[in-house]
């Protein structure tokens, strides 16, 4: 027997509909890639997301084609994807950061026919374009003023293309499994996957991130994802904001502190998503320059792990609530937000600082395990780690053209390739990835616990903890650090800091003082190159 | 093209899976049939309603099958609940109050097969059983130390039932629009018509109801569903409190506003929620008996329209906040919230008791129009009204057995059969149904605005506006009321009330004081019956 019940699919642009009906004159605001600060509203958007999917279809655009977009966030890029979505087209988010070869290779893979770009990125695409045989068009997301002088194919501004169709359309329809985007993986461990989205996954995510135990997004909020929409989907902001009629205030390419705190206070923003770097930034510009953030109430800080110190920074100084998210570009992105139920109410100083670092607790819809290498369940004690592994109806089944098949077993579980625990009341810590953990006789270290602890040393830039051979434990931890502008450490120093704070046997080995430490596009530690570049060191008693 | 997401269905029991592992300490306290206070929690009402799916399959039981249950609001009645549809069969609830010919009509419309009574209501439905042919089995929802004498087909206590069986049992596995549950309309219109929910549509409605701007709840809520689940699918409480992690603290029997009272203040009730005769049985025992509510934070009104009184006095009084709502059996139910937006955030006194007599805005999935006769889209100008018409995934599509087919048109809009208008910002007003409607000399006048007007005159204890024939104007209103305990109000000191308060052309041509207004069986003013029993009476220059 059968619900009798409507058939009303859930697809991404009834999201847009939603917003322009019941939260018309809710502001996006956009610092242009030209300059100037922009505002519009989900109405307007709206308006020109349906003008841009006509346009589209009159340029032979068709349900399930890929539509490239390389751009920062603005209500232009905004636009772009619910005018591709809205069409059946699928929005792919290419990251700049990657080079060019890798952003020609994922062009090939996903074989993008149109491209959306900011003026920022003409030149790097002019280089890559003429690799990419199915690539037959190019707008540019500015206006015929500030177009510049570009070989690349039928290039044309978004404000003349956007004006050369009306509004007369209906979003088109079909069903909510259709694919509405893609976005490959950060390729930390190796190369990128392609992850394909579908427009049930995304409103289906988008409706579990609004939660009050997630972000908590209402009607009152302006939200600031100054995480790209490049990054893992965007986290889910272009569609959580409008469903909650949260404002939006787009950073644009100002992504240095200056402008990030400029947009903060200016705009009232009070919510704001990024990873870690970008708050070192901003913190280090605050303390410099002074300021306060009257408005912000939470900051969401995910996509690698949040030291202490930006925890405690942003709560002790600046009374703002930190949210330590966690997430991957296969989860659309959202995994666990570590906000504080009951159980945890009363902790405080360290204690909760203990608990503000765990990754969280996952929102209903999003199911977890840990299980050892055979695949059995681990306790769920705070202590025991193992393989992650993750199900639900926003993470992926697969990845394009099949690729990483090993990742997903029968029962429909998809291995996160991170290393966590799990504590009594369903918190989540992330301890490694499975690809950087370290064993040292037969036991595992955490090299992320490590590594957050040495960013609390007052001489400490940056921190990585590699596992390097050892005869008698096949492996041990050696600490990577990249010293703060003219400050000199002794490396026993920073052991001395660690003393007590760690086993005594995840005491790291050595520390190797390095200039800089390889990042990857997204700006996370790249453990691969590291352990590369470290490839002829040799432990003291090695 | 189609996404590459996981196939995970939205079922019910996989919100109990979620509560149970996520907020497996978080209580179910009960005020218990048979007396005392009953304290479980989501891991123990789970495994429960495992042995219960297993028992029932034991039984029988199969994907399909409508098991009745007709209970108060219980820790027995939600493990009831999930236990059959985590089968896949049907939970049919029953409303007591109802006429036995009538239930015993909706228990052989809807084939039930077995049921799950409280003790409350044996011999209530001793006298209706042998009138259900299907019905072969009565589970009494209490233990063996307080079973009855009873004649009921196989009857058995619930205790010793579930004892019948192990938690070694998984959830059966189905397509998300198997029919999870059922459940009549109230009648206020006429027949009751079934209402048949899906997996799906229940999810998705608990989904959007927990939201910031709709409930907004979370793990630190206790919420006391006053509202028994069987109406209108209870209000969805049963599926969004195990969603958010809240507790749930669970009447029983007691609806009086003493034991309301007992239960919010000792419970530390945050959030509630009932029709508005229940809030004014509260306020009414406060106003007598003094007391407080310190842990109420909001109280949700719906299922009729809410008093101006009744808001004043939670917030002024008592600083709890009001949420008005709508909703239907149709809707799953909730339609609209009255939250305040942004736009609202200014308004004081007068003009937000105004906004907050609104019946609010809906959630991401509820889209609403309002109608003139000849289905053209009304302005949303905040008094323009006309037909209410809605669509959503939580929406029905058609009554059980087809009835009703003249609600539903071609492009899935369910009219509502209410009367409304709505504002600039999407705010819905309901000014009556459509059947009660009034049209004095082509124009309408809204019933439920008077009403309620009329309900804030100190000697008013309850009143209702019906239409009269009248010769000249075709129809004009009548302003029937019932005056509270010893008061001797004069018809004109009742006008001369209203008068300044709505349009000249509104104002009632006379007033009937009776000594009661008849009632269905949620409590609503059952207008038909009044007009029948009125059916004599003449307009003064009729
Ligand atoms: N709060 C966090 N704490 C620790 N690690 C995090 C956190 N959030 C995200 N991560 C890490 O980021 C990963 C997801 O990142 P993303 O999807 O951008 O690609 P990637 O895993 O870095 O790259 P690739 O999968 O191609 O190797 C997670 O699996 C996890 O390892
Ligand atoms: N906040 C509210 N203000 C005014 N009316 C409301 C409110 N909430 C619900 N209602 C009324 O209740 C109706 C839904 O009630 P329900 O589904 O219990 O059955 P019913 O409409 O009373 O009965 P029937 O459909 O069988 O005639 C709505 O259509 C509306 O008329
Ligand atoms: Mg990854
Ligand atoms: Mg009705």
């Amino acid at each position: 027997m059968l619900g009798l019940m409507q058939d009303w699919p859930l697809v991404c642009h009834k999201i847009l509909d939603h917003a322009a009906t019941y939260h018309g004159g809710r502001e996006v605001v956009s610092r242009s890639i030209e300059g100037p600060l922009h505002r519009t509203n989900y109405a307007e958007v709206r308006v020109r997301a349906l003008k841009l999917a006509k346009r589209l279809e009159m340029d032979g655009v068709k349900l399930g084609d890929r539509v490239a977009t390389m751009a920062w966030n603005t209500w232009r890029h905004l636009e772009s994807w619910y005018g591709i979505l809205g069409l059946g087209a699928v929005y792919h988010t290419l990251n700049p950061r990657l080079f060019p070869e890798q952003i020609a290779w994922i062009m090939n893979d996903a074989e993008d026919s149109l491209l959306f770009v900011d003026l920022t990125f003409v030149k790097l695409i002019e280089a890559i374009a003429p690799k990419v045989p199915s690539l037959r068009r190019v707008i540019i997301l500015t206006d015929d003023a500030h177009m510049p002088e570009t070989s690349l194919p039928g290039a044309v501004s978004y404000e003349t293309y956007l004006a050369e169709a009306d509004d007369d359309f209906a979003w088109a329809e079909f069903d909510e499994r259709t694919a509405a985007g893609m976005c490959y993986t950060s390729g930390t461990t190796g190369d990128p996957k392609g992850v394909v989205y579908s427009h049930r996954s995304n409103v289906l995510h988008a409706m579990t991130a609004v939660q009050p135990d997630m972000l908590n997004l209402s009607s009152h909020d302006r939200l600031m994802p100054v995480v790209p929409l490049f990054h893992a989907n965007g986290w889910s902001t272009a569609f959580s904001c409008p469903m909650a009629g949260a404002s939006m205030i787009m950073p644009g390419a100002g992504m240095d502190g200056e402008s990030i705190y400029q947009m903060l206070t200016r705009e009232r923003v009070t919510i704001t998503a990024a990873v870690p770097t970008v708050w070192l930034m901003l913190l280090q510009r605050m303390e410099k320059e002074g300021g306060d953030l009257p408005d912000l109430e939470r900051v969401v800080i995910g996509g690698a792990a949040c030291p202490r110190a930006i925890t405690r920074a942003f709560q002790d100084v600046y009374g703002v609530k930190v949210m330590h998210a966690w997430g991957m570009t296969e989860m659309s992105p959202l995994g666990t937000v570590c906000s504080i139920k009951p159980e945890y109410d009363d902790l405080e100083g360290d204690a909760k600082l203990d608990l503000l670092s765990k990754q969280g607790h996952p929102p209903f819809t999003v199911e977890m395990k840990v299980t050892d290498d055979e695949n059995r369940e681990l306790p769920w004690d705070g202590k025991t780690f193992g393989k992650l592994k993750v199900r639900g109806p926003a993470v992926s089944a697969s990845y394009y053209k099949g690729r990483g098949a090993d990742q997903f077993d029968a029962e429909g579980w998809f291995d996160t390739g991170d290393v966590a625990h799990m504590d009594a009341h369903g918190y989540m810590q992330i301890t490694d990835r499975s690809k950087d953990v370290i064993k040292s006789g037969g036991e595992w270290i955490s090299s992320i616990e490590i590594e957050n602890l040495a960013v609390g040393h007052a001489d400490v830039a940056e921190a990585a903890v590699i596992g390097v051979a050892h005869p008698k434990w096949s492996e041990r931890p050696l600490l990577v650090v990249v010293v703060k502008e003219g400050r000199t450490p002794l490396k026993s120093d920073i052991l001395g800091f660690l003393d007590g704070k760690i086993a005594k046997w995840w005491m790291p080995d050595d520390v190797v003082f390095v200039a800089e430490i390889p990042h990857t596009a997204t700006g996370k530690i790249q453990k691969m190159s590291l352990r590369e570049q470290l490839k002829d060191y040799v432990l003291p008693d090695g």
